[in-house]
């Protein structure tokens, strides 16, 4: 087992990943960028090393800081967390290049998965379905001419894309040419790559994942799935475990392939594959994410596991002490994602002071969050601010669970998304479960977004 | 079901009872003394009564005035959390009179479990074993022979002692007369009632109590055990469940007999046999706590059931849709009791405002506490600030996680028993699972007290 772990990132995750190591009795390294230096990550690691300035460019992107702040500490492995490097190719590689275990897939599954057109490949010849879709297109003219065969509506994306950028659903021919040369900018600028690919557009789509742990003895199991269909601009706000509505053995059989087509391409520790499911109960993978996700600790809560100390036991070279059927999803598990935004104004970021903060108790619920009293938000990062994670027999204690939490949750000074998570757990489309990817959208008057 | 429940208690069991009333969608009314008007209960409850000032004789014991609050608030039920008159007869049988739900058994049951000695014949002629000892002694000289008989060393106790008062352990003779005089001055003082019983010593004891519920139509179920040896002064300063060292088969004998004996005796809603358990692993069946016990979430945590919630189903003549083999103790948990107390001065009693306040939090973390950045902890009531409570798969992991909590742990501007905690939990021998009831006074030494 490693002695030490750098950890490349910074906010909730990066508390969730020191909380593990101290358990595990890892010592835990945390780099830092300037902005974060008082923050509670940096205060509850074993040990700290500055890597750069404030704008994610300059500190959490910057590999040879981040590499040179695991040799200084003599750190065995680096936990990269979601986002920042945690998907970058050339960081994993350099990882292995320099004798430190990059906690996470290797660099060329991570290169095939991470990439969505050679993923939707390598998945549909490892067995699963996939959406009609087109290979990269990089020029309007091409794009156009694989959209008429598509047909309307469809959706457009960015091979590169994430977090909600580079993706736009467009209805008619008409507003195509404008849309495409809009998203291709986009992306050229966020991820120094133009490619986009078209695929049939799934109306009222359910988005479902399944979490997969893989040991590097290619043994693997799934966890059961998770339900984020309840999405702003493609962005989660909500997830919950197991998916209401749909039926057991139809997520069953998307779990059993989706180990099946992985454990096939050599993937190894924790993923996750996302689905659509349509109203005819069809499902089709549109992408993996090879790290651990914001909102996997739904998944902890209905499993009973501890996913960033199997992430590290599978880096370290463990053998994965669970099978298949060991895994059991019990109760129900809701996550919500309280963001720095103010719903009623757009959901414009905020930045400001925490001037009070006093996270819900009692039984079923866990708080990951960075904050606390007098924690300043900083401008250079996403806007999470705490995930309030509830556990139940079932949904509808889950829910109320999840209300009375909402209720109690006291974050002042900054302007948070507490009430618009009030208002989606008691809009009656919510809580009879039948949500989908563009359900918010269009509730947006009753969610007073 | 309920539409309204009054609360007749303070600090976290207040707000543990209105949680639950929340996610049942039952009302909650808190009836709260002057002294704690800013306090967290009152904030969160649906409705507020003062019921007198700070001193518990003049609101929290005050029966006339809680009886009133319930009318007037049209309260149907009574919650009366832990002490104050959770276990006080009389009040039990007002509620009744005036046609108000008691939550908890009736109080003619209450009245013979109550009541040490007869709970101590009751129980030993349902079936479980008891201690040698004696029936209720007022004066010296009887006392002075039945000591002669049941041999030293011996524990003297009060019949209606709790909380740890009225209980001595006497190794000779010698010290008998003088510290017979003392006890009983003590509850006659603290409880208005002189009644002696001795019992003999059991050393090395494991202090073992078995969680039963039973609903109105005599269905039961016992919920496995907790192991609650580390003791100071006879009182609980942290508990655990299952127990660690016994055999499984013997705490499963101990459960079934526990809820035979107490559905033989028309016992009804939640109530803990409390049990000592010698080193030849035979038991005693010592006392019964006829309502919630502080201690109630750490079977909470490995049963997944909420105690508060089935206590309020039960009163309301829900059957109890629990079966014997639905209830399995699934991983480990752990309660450390955190109190307003400076374990380096004796566990003097502390008073003053908390100025920060930040609870842990991330997996397998729950916190029950009343407690706010700004709160001030009232001279009149007992010391508990905090229930910090962990789950794990396991001993080991449930200690390394509750480590991690405790250094997480912010509250400053009031000395708490924080650190103590942190040295017992690294203790050698709280860590083997090898604990009995003088364990924390056998060790002070090396727990830094």
């Amino acid at each position: 087992m490693f002695h030490k772990i750098l950890i490349a990132n910074r906010g909730e995750i990066a508390l969730r990943v020191i909380r593990a190591c101290r358990e595990m009795g890892i010592r835990s390294v945390i780099a830092h960028s300037e902005a974060d230096r008082n923050s509670l990550p940096v205060r509850l690691a074993d040990e700290r090393i500055c890597i750069g300035p404030g704008p994610s460019g300059k500190s959490y992107l910057n590999i040879p800081n981040i590499i040179s702040a695991a040799f200084i500490s003599k750190a065995e492995a680096i936990h990269p967390g979601y986002g920042f490097l945690s998907e970058n190719t050339s960081f994993a590689e350099i990882c292995n290049d320099v004798n430190i275990t990059f906690i996470g897939p290797s660099a060329s599954v991570m290169a095939v998965m991470g990439d969505k057109v050679s993923a939707r490949e390598a998945m549909a010849a490892a067995g699963l379905p996939t959406l009609p879709g087109t290979p990269v297109l990089h020029t309007l003219v091409e794009a156009q001419e694989a959209a008429r065969e598509i047909g309307f509506p469809l959706m457009l994306k960015a091979v590169a894309g994430g977090g909600g950028r580079g993706i736009r659903l467009i209805t008619s021919p008409e507003e195509f040419d404008r849309t495409f040369v809009l998203a291709q900018n986009e992306v050229r600028e966020a991820f120094h790559d133009d490619g986009i690919y078209l695929e049939r557009y799934v109306a009222k789509a359910r988005h479902i994942e399944i979490q997969v742990l893989v040991d590097q003895y290619g043994h693997g199991v799934h966890l059961g799935e998770r339900n984020c269909s309840c999405q702003r601009r493609n962005q989660k706000v909500l997830e919950e475990s197991p998916s209401p509505l749909l039926p057991r053995e139809l997520c069953e059989e998307i779990g059993m392939k989706a180990i099946r087509a992985v454990q096939q391409v050599g993937y190894r520790n924790a993923g996750t594959l996302e689905f659509l499911v349509d109203e005819q109960n069809r499902y089709y993978f549109m992408e993996m994410n090879t790290r651990l996700q914001v909102e996997h600790p739904v998944t902890e809560l209905v499993t009973s596991l501890d996913l960033v100390k199997e992430q590290v036991r599978i880096a370290s070279g463990l053998p994965l002490q669970l099978r298949q059927q060991d895994v059991q999803l019990r109760g129900h598990a809701i996550e919500c994602r309280i963001t720095a935004e103010d719903a009623s104004a757009g959901f414009r970021p905020q930045t400001g002071v925490v001037e009070q903060y006093l996270p819900p108790g009692g039984p079923g619920v866990r708080v990951d969050s960075h904050l606390f009293a007098g924690y300043e938000v900083p401008p250079h990062y996403d806007s999470l601010l705490a995930k309030l994670v509830v556990w139940a027999e079932n949904r509808n204690e889950a829910i109320a669970r999840m209300q009375r939490a909402l209720d109690e949750f006291v974050i002042e000074g900054v302007a948070t998304t507490i009430p618009f998570h009030q208002r989606l757990l008691n809009h009656e489309g919510f809580i009879s479960g039948d949500t989908y990817t563009r359900f918010i959208q269009e509730e947006a008057v009753s969610l007073g977004i």
